[in-house]
């Protein structure tokens, strides 16, 4: 299974969390493509890979499916989630509401700053010292790092991580960074979705619509 | 031209930019491929789309590329853009140095905290109130509106911004938002991007890399 049928299961599970959190029972790949702006046909096919999850004539049962969803994409376990970089963008990560609506735990943020240590979000995720990382990790499981620090120092922490033993990294400083092999690294880079907008602005075509 | 052709676009025009910040003059497909982890085929057959940009034994002349794809996607005059909320997230995105690498101008932020009016970001974007977002758009020209508010109150300031006559939205709540047609919205769901870390963790396949 590609990151790009990952990529889709997770909207899906984000569709079925609203359906689920309206009250609603059953949903068929109709009426989920119709009200989220989603593909019936590739909604099923992707299904379909997982086993049979639909019932002919009911379509899927959104509890069901949510909870098969939420086991493939590995959340049917906390994941622990450590922000490096404690600035106004790893302040608005560690409180993201889509991070913890979805059962990730975001045990700290660490910061090189050492008047920063001590305070916390205003969520109350507490800000430690970058020095004291290893040692955190060592000690806690951390499952994912965000590396949410200035482009300068984003490959030296991007090492201290590796190094730490953290195998997932999801990366919103701009730039390449280089991983070994083993380790992935997710790139956010939020230009990229502001130039697909520009772009329709200068075209001003048919694209119209949700993306 | 699809949209998830801009998105490639984009990815190559950061590429681009590296090089030439590094004072590389021309650059092959596949030179371009193998260093930025992209394919060399698909860079060939997105290029090839708008013209002859390569030349046979040289490659690319990476400042020409770089215009002519600032052209295509609509970054060769200054897009206005306008970041709703004056939140963590809000601050983060009125100084993230990719916009404004790009030459996206951050005009400013709206908020609806009368407290945060006329304070500034760091990097210097002044905070107005959102009762005065409609004035500012008719006096100034804004391209494209950013939503960083609390998702309780996105349908609104969507609803806000639309009838001021912003044509183009990037969103950064969660949940479905509503936009009538000729109106582009683009959703940033960053939990679909922690979703497939915790997929990789999971699996723990082959599935290491860049993405």
């Amino acid at each position: 299974m590609s990151e790009l049928t990952a990529g889709r299961l997770s909207v899906y599970l984000r569709a079925l969390n609203a359906l689920d959190a309206a009250g609603v029972k059953t949903v068929s790949s109709k009426a989920l493509a119709e009200q989220f702006h989603l593909n019936a046909a590739q909604i099923r096919k992707d299904l379909a890979y997982f086993g049979e999850f639909g019932i002919r004539g009911v379509g899927y049962y959104v509890k069901d499916l949510k909870r098969q969803l939420r086991a493939i994409l590995g959340l049917d376990r906390t994941v622990r989630v450590a922000v490096i970089g404690a600035g106004n963008l790893g302040m608005a990560l560690a409180d993201y509401p889509g991070f913890q609506q979805e059962g990730f735990a975001i045990v700290g943020m660490f910061d090189a700053d050492r008047a920063k240590v001590g305070r916390r979000s205003k969520g109350g995720v507490p800000i430690f010292h970058i020095d004291t990382f290893t040692d955190y990790v060592a000690r806690e499981r951390v499952d994912i790092a965000v590396i949410a620090v200035p482009a300068e120092a984003a490959q030296s922490v991007v090492d201290l991580v590796v190094a730490a033993g953290i195998r997932a990294i999801l990366n919103f400083s701009p730039g390449t960074l280089q991983v070994p092999p083993g380790v992935k690294l997710k790139n956010v880079d939020l230009t990229v979705s502001m130039e697909s907008l520009s772009f329709f602005l200068a075209r001003g075509e048919a694209a119209d619509g949700q993306a």
